[in-house]
């Protein structure tokens, strides 16, 4: 079994109104030395070993459904899972 | 200037509906060998260095604001970033 961790977050160019949002609140509570905040999603994925490489599965996987590509960016680690 | 990476997830005992959504639907899409799908929060937040530790800040951060800790978990890194 293979474990996959995708973080997927908004492309440079893409406004962030959650990530400024909780930048603001982090000033509010007194965090005043904190310089941005870019707020993003964190998918683990288990995924059992299938004939196709694992790598090209999770990039489809990415492309098609988890991130929005117009907008978005991601980046993903692969590790093997100990088998129990 | 700190470059903090924090990543919140739901504890084991609680539900994750958005989770079970996304393995449902890659499913549906076809990938029949995805085992199962957490769902989490992705931070990524640059701090100026302080006079406190930034890990006792990072962790206040996490418990007042980030995470709501009676039902998530939240992991962090912190990296130096390079002065430009």
């Amino acid at each position: 079994m293979y474990l996959v961790k995708v973080y997927v977050t908004y492309k440079e160019s893409i406004l962030d109104p959650k990530g400024e949002a909780v930048n603001d609140a982090l000033h509010r509570l007194g965090y005043t030395n904190v310089d941005s905040v870019e707020l993003g999603k964190y998918f683990e994925i288990k995924i059992k070993p299938d004939k196709r490489p694992i790598e090209a599965e999770v990039d489809e996987m990415c492309d098609r459904l988890l991130a929005n590509v117009n907008m978005e960016t991601y980046r993903y680690e692969i590790s093997q899972m100990e088998a129990l």
